[in-house]
């Protein structure tokens, strides 16, 4: 199951940016499960990792080299997360960096590692080096759809969005991939999704940009609740645009940031509508919060309550259930009597009781809609929040019961 | 579905203590659905209520009842929950009280009234009303087994316990019912569950035996994370055995203390190996930790991952789950490498990883079993937490897309 068409866009080549693909036979033979991303000399390349104390061995190691400087490659495996490996983990990770850095001529240091699959199975490193040759002999800048799913697990489709923006009267590009469908709650961070643009930006602005950015795309995405060991959004810029370069001060930085979220934005929303099982894409807004953390508290209890996602599954418009969540999530000094809650825009909820005006049939027709808002005013401040999610269904059972089998 | 056997133990009477039952037709018409417990003069009640700020009606009621004071009667439908209804619900749990009021000859304010079933509809007060003179008629000591099936929902079977211990060489009863399925997670409180006893004991001191100790039991109790609007535990001492009166400084005070605590886990632990859909009852305890609060945070966190809980249906030793929601709990500062993890004696992970002594097999040997300890040591320091929960099912599923229909 998946939520609404989401065919992948015509992408833009970024340039510096070459893509290669091969199949290692990490998981099973045959399919494509190795990505490099090519960066040129002088790319600056933004991260931010999963905040999880957990975090996979790539995660740290990729970390560590991000601080050395001056990347050149991402390596990218699906199959296998090389995650709660202890010691083998790390040296697996680096013994996956050097056999890249050998073969393209680079410093280990220059390349970054990133796995995703299955946690706590030793990593294959065998395969991963004996497929890295086919997968450079493949580079070229072309190849982001086939990258797109060389990096999917339980993903049903690839997910990727692009953008072109004229700075200066010069073209600017902006292209990405991610992945993920479960263990989704990215915290400070993202499941993997990794974007590149030919825009000139200072390293320092980059970073704080994406860690900024992130904060309103993949940290306010929740499938399941579980934040992932492997989390990692990376946004790398070549500067090989002939548009002028992006400093503080550049009277287009408002233009790029916004192409920059809106894609963003995208691939984050791609993922909760190719989540594990989901039949709606949902959006959560809190309104008239004191401050934005009690915000998103009502917003999270909304979205992973199992029994708002169930219902949301069955296409009930059971508000008890989402009165009953905004009512056990922890805020502060809340007046039942000032909140009111709308099923996109049928009110159900009106000074804290069932809407005089509200009719079963009403909230039917909107939760027989694949994408949902539920917009709760909490009566309290000026402060809103949102969040994505989905619901719950049979489908999500059966995929995290047989995941292993 | 639910876990092991369960039938009901024959229930102590408990001196003071009347049951009564009605098939008031407030869901389906022929189920007995309304229960009144009726308290000799000169009983003390102690209750925990529901910390979900959209309390319900009857909990409101209930509350502002019990200290004026001399609570004679317990009224408790199924079916309804007349939560979520505004001054509508306040209204009509008012009217119950008033009615049973009538006709019991007493104060309305000695009716505490109790509700359970479904958020949002209007409690059909004419149906209780009808109902009472012949839950009046059926008064009788011995009915504790039909008045635990007549406050049920969703639950496949009743719940109870009982227990009989000597203090000052006389005989001191305790018998208790509960209720409950899905939407578990108390707060601070519980679901329905109702106790007698007919030990004497200083009214400041029940309500605060009570408070601790459904710290120890309903409130370590989880389904799915999501605390209801009517969650009630209410304990009443009716002081008409012959044993001593309980007071701080009673020798014999541990021993009832003990007697409650054991009966209070019981009828806890009873909503969780009956919760909808579970075919395993987990115990996830946390030790050495920093503190309580750090504990709690993990051990929530692994016990309402959805992950974790599809792991366990499908019987499915994934210990990568249960590491990454160790890692996603926030506990600040924790060490991974001081981490180790046990499926009941076989251990799954040390020093942050997989033990080296670990073989599928041995996991896949505990998660077949119906009842299954998962114990995490953080290695951070001396307190120590557990709850209860239960896996995550289809059948959970099923049960909750389908409730209202």
């Amino acid at each position: 199951m998946a939520i609404g068409e989401a065919p992948l866009p015509e992408f833009y080549p970024v340039a510096g940016v070459r893509l290669g693909i091969a199949a290692a036979g990490i998981k099973k033979p045959g399919r494509e499960d190795l990505v490099i991303l090519e960066l040129a000399a002088g790319s600056q390349v933004a991260a931010v990792f999963t905040r999880n104390r957990f975090c996979a061995a790539p995660v740290l190691v990729a970390r560590e080299h991000l601080q050395s400087g001056a990347p050149r490659y991402l390596l990218i495996n699906t199959g296998n997360a090389n995650a709660g490996n202890g010691d083998q983990g790390m040296t697996d990770a680096r013994r996956c960096c050097e056999a890249l850095s050998r073969a393209a001529s680079v410093s280990s240091q220059q390349v970054l590692p990133f796995s995703t699959g299955v946690i706590g199975e030793p990593l294959p490193v065998a395969a991963i080096e004996s497929g890295i040759p086919e997968a450079l002999a493949s580079l070229g800048e072309h190849h982001w759809a086939r990258a797109a799913a060389g990096i999917m697990t339980t993903d049903t489709r690839p997910k990727g969005a692009t953008r072109k923006l004229m700075l200066g009267g010069e073209p600017v590009h902006l292209s990405g991939i991610s992945k993920g469908a479960g263990m989704i709650r990215p915290n400070l961070a993202t499941m993997l999704a990794f974007v590149a643009t030919d825009a000139a930006i200072e390293p320092a602005l980059l970073q704080q940009m994406v860690a900024e950015l992130a904060e309103e795309s993949f940290n306010r995405i929740t499938v399941d609740g579980d934040t992932s060991t492997n989390d990692a959004c990376v946004v790398a810029a070549t500067g090989q645009s002939p548009a002028p370069a992006l400093n503080p001060a550049s009277a287009d930085l408002p233009v790029f940031r916004e192409a920059l979220l809106s894609l963003l934005q995208e691939l984050s929303q791609a993922i909760v509508r190719d989540a594990e099982g989901a039949t709606k894409f949902v959006t959560v807004t809190v309104d008239e919060a004191p401050n934005r953390e009690q915000a998103l508290k009502v917003a999270y209890a909304v979205a992973e309550s199992p029994l708002v996602k169930t219902a949301l599954y069955a296409c009930d418009p059971n508000w008890g259930r989402i009165l009953a969540a905004v009512g056990r999530a922890g805020v502060d000094d809340l007046d039942v009597a000032a909140v009111s809650i709308f099923l996109d825009e049928v009110c159900i909820v009106r000074h804290g009781g069932r809407d005089p005006g509200y009719e079963e049939a009403l909230g039917q027709a909107v939760m027989d809609r694949s994408e949902i808002g539920i917009h709760i005013h909490l009566g309290m401040g000026t402060a809103r929040e949102r969040v994505w999610t989905c619901d719950f269904s049979h489908e999500y059972v059966t995929i995290n019961a047989e995941y292993r089998t």
